[in-house]
Order: structure tokens, then sequence, then C-alpha cells
């Protein structure tokens, strides 16, 4: 038996997906996720917004001792996705201890650019 | 009702707005705070720098349930803007835990540059 | 006698090593992982993926009172690399507390990218 | 009277000044401290490389309620600076608590590229 480790509840506030691409790659950002543990861990993602309520609860499994690097441009809640061009914040929950980095690549000029945090723990 | 998460003062040392812009996009940094509780957060965030005097108490508010991306150069005490080109810290105090995050925009070349930290929370 | 600083679990979620080059620099990833003990730091690096086993326990020395910044291309299990091109997930095991900084460089178009976090320690 | 804030021991694994420029702007590292205090802190600051010993206890003051943003390119002992495109790694040490980040921009080819992080803290 493998164990879950990290922590269950992860923050990252600068969430925004680039409308327009026009390099060789996509502009896209990823919430990578690690679970370590024999068994899988189910993902409650919710979405936070400036000017209107939380999309809330979207449901991603990671299954056990893989990674997930979760396209946000995948989310969505009854078919509806998370905007484009708009500032939002990310909140991943799960049944078991996981870690969570966020990574970002902005293809919106000729040349990418690239960010990546880890994401705030909650103990 | 919503708890709040995180914490109640963050630090990011390495502030700094660039002088000019030569991309499609606008140099620019953003604070970017996610306030998950059921209450408004009231937000005081000081400014240091290397050679003078804090600029302390610029008043912001998050609303509940909500994420707020700040530009730093709409940040103003009494008319007084952060100036460019000048390295300075930043201070983010709350009334309520929140969790902030610092992401940079360099588009003094043609192509842009993205950096990003999670600022340090103090417990 | 120097003590050893930092955590004996790291992890990184987003690992990638780009599949081409076109700048002048090569694309890569390093784990940087500083050792300030007066002892050498035996350490354990385990890889994840999404869609298969891990490879586990590949085998690495940093030296007292010294940094390493290891080149993900060049771990290899029984002669094994990790493939590219696709996404994985670091784990690094040591002996005794070490710190761990992951670093990537794109130059998969002309002019390169950098990202770079500190990995998530585990007390 | 205005309290410190953060820690006073900080690790960075991965530094690293690169060796040429080609744009407009010149490559360089920071290191990037805020003193929330009444009084000036004193920093020693440790360079470790990879294949020598440490350049130990490299003196620098951050005076009371100001930041200091230190291009490593400034740093010396007795005369010796750090060597440009080695990897190294840094510890900052300081008799009153600080918070510690690190940043780089690579101006190796035509556009620049950016990354940050904070600096790891022990308690």
């Amino acid at each position: 038996m493998h164990r879950p480790r990290g922590e269950k509840l992860w923050y990252i506030p600068d969430g925004y997906i680039p409308e327009v691409s026009s390099g060789q790659l996509t502009s896209h950002e990823s919430i990578c996720v690690l679970n370590t543990a024999s068994e899988d861990a189910l993902l409650r993602i919710s979405i936070y917004f400036e000017d209107r309520d939380p999309m809330e609860d979207i449901m991603v499994v990671v299954a056990a001792r893989r990674t997930k690097h979760i396209r946000t441009s995948s989310l969505h809640q009854e078919g509806t996705l998370i905007p484009v061009g708009v500032p939002y914040a990310i909140e991943v929950q799960s049944d078991i201890p996981i870690i969570v980095q966020y990574s970002r690549l902005d293809a919106t000029q000729a040349e990418n650019a690239l960010m990546s945090v880890m994401a705030h723990p909650i103990k």
C-alpha cells in the first residue's frame, strides 16, 4: 500500500485562459495533480470569478499512483466551459491528499511565455 | 456560510512595473486575490521602496466568494501611483483570511515574458 | 559539522521534457538540489505517469556542501530514459534533509521561455 | 515600532548567471529582500557550487522598512565575483526575520524570459 501525500485542499488565485494563439503552440493552462496513493483520488474543482457566482464541484478522477495534467479548457459543468479572456481563480478539493501545481503557456504573441506555481495548500 | 481560507498577511518582495511596452500587450503586474468566504474582505496594501518611506494602507475590497486580479498600476494613495521602473515590495493585509498570488507580464521587448509566484504567507 | 537543511521528501507534479528545440539553446528541465550538510545525500527519484506504472528509485548522490542541477533527460533506470513529450510528475526522496527546486527552459520556438517552482515539501 | 516578518534562513537551489545577452536588456538575477522591521537587517549570503567549496558569508545590509533587490552579479568576497555560466545555489541568513524572493531575467536570445520563486524558508 502506498500512502497519499500532500493536502486535500489547494488554491490558485491567478487563473486565465488566453483568447488567442499565434505561434506553433496553443495557449493553455494546466492544473497538474499527483496522486501517490494506492487508491484513486476524487477531485471537486470550483472556479471563482470577479463578477458572478462560482462554478462549483466539477468532478475529476486522478487514478492511483498516477499524475494528471488537466487542461482547464477541458473542464465543464453540464456543458458550460470556463470563459476565455476572463480572470478567475481555482479551488481543488480532494477526498485524499494530493499535490497540485499550476502552469500556463501563453502563445498570444509569436513566441511562447511560461509561468508555473505550486498551488497554495490548506492544512 | 462559506469559510474564509488562507492567511491574513502576505508578502511579495519583487515588485516592478516595467517602463515600456513594445508588443501587442501592455506590461503589467497583478496581485491576484481569492476570497472564498461569505463576507467581503477589506485589504490594506502597503508598498515598500529601496530609498524612501513606504506608501501605507491603500484600501481595496474583495467581495464575498469572488476573486480580484488587481493591477498594481491602478493602486494609488490620494492620487499618487506606484512609480514605474523602480524596484519595490508589496504587503497585503486583510481582515479575514484570503489567498494571494502575484504575476507579471513583461512586454518590454517584442515578445512577452511571464512570471508568477504565490505570495509568502505569515501565519 | 554543517547541518542538513530542508526536508527529506519533495514533489513536482508538472514534469515535461519538450520534444523539439529551435533556438540557440536546447529545451531542458533541471531538478536543482542543495545539500548544506557535511555528509553526502543519497536521493531516490521516482517518476509518475498518466497512463503507466511509475519508474521508481533512480539513485543520485549529491555531495556534502554542494548543489547539483540534475537534467531530467540524464535520469535513467537500467538504460530507460524518461520519455519526451509526455506529462509526468517527480518525487525526490533523500536520506537527509535537502532543498529542491524545479526549472524548465522551453526552446520549442525561436525564443526561449522559462519557468521555475520550489518543489512541494512533505514534513 | 514595526515588527520583523518572515524567517531568518532562506534557500534558493537554482542560481545561474547567464553568460551572454543579446536583447535590449541585460541578463541578470536578483535576490529580492523585504525588511518590514524598524531596525536594519544584516544578511550573510553564502553560495554553493557543484564542484568546489562554498563562498561563505558575503555581508549585505537591508535598511529598516526597506526592500533591496540585490543583483547577484554585484555580490563578491574580497573582490571575487560569482562565476557566470555555472550552476550554483544560494543561502540567505539574516539576524532578524525577512522575506526573500528570487527572480531571473534571461536575455540570452533576442527576447527575454523571466522566472521567479519565493525562496524556501527554514523555520
